[in-house]
């Protein structure tokens, strides 16, 4: 035990961090990431030490903003400082990177103390790469799961809600701007709440936003739902499932994706809103999260089970994944195509992933009966309703019904990749083209993407133009660029693809 | 791009990274941990984007002052600001994630990035992870020593010097204390830097320190071994190898101890100071670190290619560590056993074990044929020679060289855990000793402890001394017995272990 003197520090960080000299540090065997005890009167909270030599003098505490409303000090007030255990969660979470299995309180108190802050942001990673090397079984998944929905808000929209969601991994992947009203102009409830763009160059969100805001309060999307049968939004600042948002803060610059926490992540916030039928599109095909069948069907298939243990009934569709949906990428030129398929005139890709998405929604909730699914969406696309019911959707989150696609601004600086050779196009890459679309502006830009003039199995002639690059800056462009050319954005090839001299 | 104010923020956190506003960030797509590059005029600098709500308004940046050694900026100064690709260690450690095999070229540069905070500590960590459950073959695990030796500083003492090291665990492994003086006395030179305890109760520089200073300068320390022949110093502040340093930092929290890491961390420090003859302690045993003999010859002969590889001759002694060695825990009470042993009346444990790894040494550098070491060993402590040159060391490091065991303060409050029944020591459970000696303030207080009245296999009749707690504070005299009881720190059986009743 050992008193220092606290030292206010007008910095929120968001981590239960106190600050050490060095030198105290050093003589009290505290390292950076052990944790305190601090001590005043009746008060009492545990910390994270991290050691600083120019913050705190010898003999203080450097004490955030952040602790002030649960330990009430002012500067020079004496602390008692010893040293303190760690949560129980850190041994649940060795337990795990041991290969151990966790049960339902010991996952449940990883993941409270993650939302508390109790476990640092390197126990957290430790975790993640726990799962992603260790794995989960399916009573694992299903407790972290619920453990990510009590740890955060729920909302009862008192009514049958259904949700469409993609794991991601394609680019281009708009289908959602046509799902929504298709599947509400078929009179059931579907409360989209969407990502903005993590590592891809545009989100459902952000692409919405071009056509109208996408931030609302739970009060104001609870009256939008009932008001038009749907919505599209963005989800980030509800705090319906605020673990999960820690982990992926984590897991991003950390470059992985467990089975697991994918599962969760998705499934906790579907129960958090009370979706009762939910439709997963799988993209699978080179250069997508799944690259082959086995693994789409295996991961399908937990899906379904996860969601019969958490009363929601799910089915999949394994799509496509091997290039672009549609021809545009980047939320302003996704935006330009979502409204063009709604009025008849998009590409055949888009609204034939669409309608037999949005069809399987409809035949498991009972609107048709099975089979009849995908033409009935594609009637109410093509008979205009669901283009209707976009525009109510459009104008009630605040934006302007009647916008058309020519009108959706895009970036006005433009580069066309042409076709080096004539032939085919054989393979698109879609990392490249992810990489191509964001160094572009995407999607900060919002004008910025890439427009797709040729795809797969397109015939081309020597300078026809295959990729069009959209942005609004020339230092961006210049970087897109030379980014397609260097990452092969595109393969051309002839018929004749090797010749065996025989003479 | 874009321009932000720049707002000097006093505070130096070791780490590169700057301060948004949430709200600036959130605009522009930016998130914790992205990596960001500020420009002002021709100065370009990479940083780790932090995020906060209150440090920084809309429009500014916090610079930490570690940055303005490298990018001169005042408060207001306009940067530009862009996206910045991370560095090519991140591919490497990603690549080494998804279980690739990394070359030298890749293995140097994730070292180097770490030494220069160009990696975050996650980004560290999920290396470690990776080495943890994906494992290195011997070429990464050369690449990884040379690359901690080529980024830290290297010493050459000119002459041929010799050490021994232990791969730690077992509790009260007192040994180089006894060790150094033997082999010094035979007139090898043995350049001792050691470390402080982690996770122990006492390093060999916290017990070292009880008799004698152990912080240097490297020009003390060349002048120690040409006056003395050894030292036992601690080596932290020497800067011998910084990105093990930083490694351990990261490792302690996450509790993992990759076997790669293991074996480049400490042979890195051997080939920093230009050691040719190694003497590797594995101590094998339950609750050491190493419990069975196979996971131990298999070490060992992973420590001896390495040093092959690296021009080091190692031997390695597979040593017992079911239980302490010798009686003692805890600075205080090891210096005084240790001092007790070089007089002549130490326990048998400690003397057998220091005597056969000084006489390995012996044998490898051609003081005696083979076979012959530690009778040499033990007649060099018989004769006072060894103690004697333990009394140059003690004066020239600053101590007090006529010191005598019984003159080294120990804790004054006690505590004596006695034999519940009749029987024998059955076991004596390391970890839990660990926490006892640790609870009772060891290594911070260094007159904390623990000594050992009964080892393994001793008779005892209850209500006997088996275990006394030594502390210098009540509260943790107390919470030291209570985990004595709750980890059961020994066992005691009688002869009969189960009865079956017959009739």
């Amino acid at each position: 035990m050992l008193e220092l003197n606290a030292k206010i520090i007008k910095i929120k960080t968001g981590e239960k961090s106190v600050i050490l000299n060095e030198t105290d540090a050093g003589e009290m065997m505290l390292h950076i990431h052990d944790r305190v005890s601090l001590k005043k009167d009746l008060q009492k909270i545990i910390a994270i030490v991290d050691v600083s030599d120019s913050m705190v003098e010898r003999g203080e505490i450097g004490i955030y903003e952040d602790f002030l409303p649960f330990f009430a000090v002012s500067d020079g007030d004496a602390i008692e400082l010893s040293v303190a255990t760690p949560p129980p969660s850190v041994a649940f979470i060795r337990k795990k990177m041991k290969g151990g299995t966790l049960n339902k309180e010991e996952l449940y108190r990883i993941v409270k103390d993650t939302v508390t802050h109790s476990l640092s942001e390197l126990e957290v990673a430790a975790f993640l790469m726990a799962e992603q090397y260790v794995g989960m079984n399916m009573d694992e998944v299903e407790h972290l799961t619920r453990a990510i929905v009590e740890t955060g808000r729920t909302i009862d929209f008192g009514e049958t809600v259904v949700d469409k969601h993609s794991i991601g991994g394609v680019p281009g992947n708009k289908v959602t701007l046509l799902i929504v009203p298709i599947v509400a102009a078929a009179g059931l409830k579907i409360p989209k709440t969407s990502s903005r763009a993590i590592t891809s160059p545009s989100g459902t969100a952000d692409t919405m936003e071009v056509l109208a805001p996408v931030t609302f309060s739970l009060d104001a999307l609870r009256k939008l739902l009932m008001d038009v049968g749907g919505y599209i939004a963005w989800g980030g600042s509800l705090n319906l499932a605020p673990a999960d948002d820690l982990f992926i803060r984590i897991e991003h610059p950390l470059s992985i994706d467990p089975k697991a926490q994918m599962l969760a992540s998705i499934m906790a916030k579907k129960l958090s809103v009370g979706v009762s039928t939910l439709v997963l599109d799988i993209p699978t095909g080179k250069g997508a999260k799944v690259e082959d069948f086995d693994t789409a069907r295996a991961l399908g298939n937990d899906f379904i089970e996860l969601g019969r243990r958490l009363g929601i009934k799910v089915s999949c569709g394994i799509t496509y994944g091997n290039q672009p949906v549609g021809h545009t990428v980047g939320p302003a030129l996704e935006a330009r195509e979502a409204l063009l398929a709604l009025t008849g005139k998009g590409p055949n890709s888009l609204i034939e992933k669409s309608t037999s998405l949005a069809g399987m929604l409809l035949e498991m909730n009972g609107v048709t009966p099975k089979g009849q699914g995908q033409a009935f969406a594609k009637d109410l696309l093509r008979s205009g309703k669901a283009y209707q019911k976009m525009q109510e959707i459009i104008e009630k989150q605040g934006g302007d019904p009647d916008v058309k696609p020519d009108d959706v601004p895009l970036g006005k600086l433009r580069y066309v990749v042409p076709a080096p050779i004539d032939g085919y196009v054989s393979s698109i890459n879609n990392s490249a083209i992810n990489a191509v679309a964001k160094a572009a502006g995407a999607p900060l830009c919002k004008g910025a993407g890439i427009m797709l003039h040729a795809k797969i199995g397109y015939a081309v002639k020597k300078g026809d133009p295959v990729l069009e690059i959209f942005s609004e800056n020339e230092q961006s462009l210049k970087n897109a660029q030379m980014i397609a050319l260097q990452r092969g954005a595109f393969v051309i090839e002839g018929m004749l693809l090797e010749e065996l001299p025989g003479f």
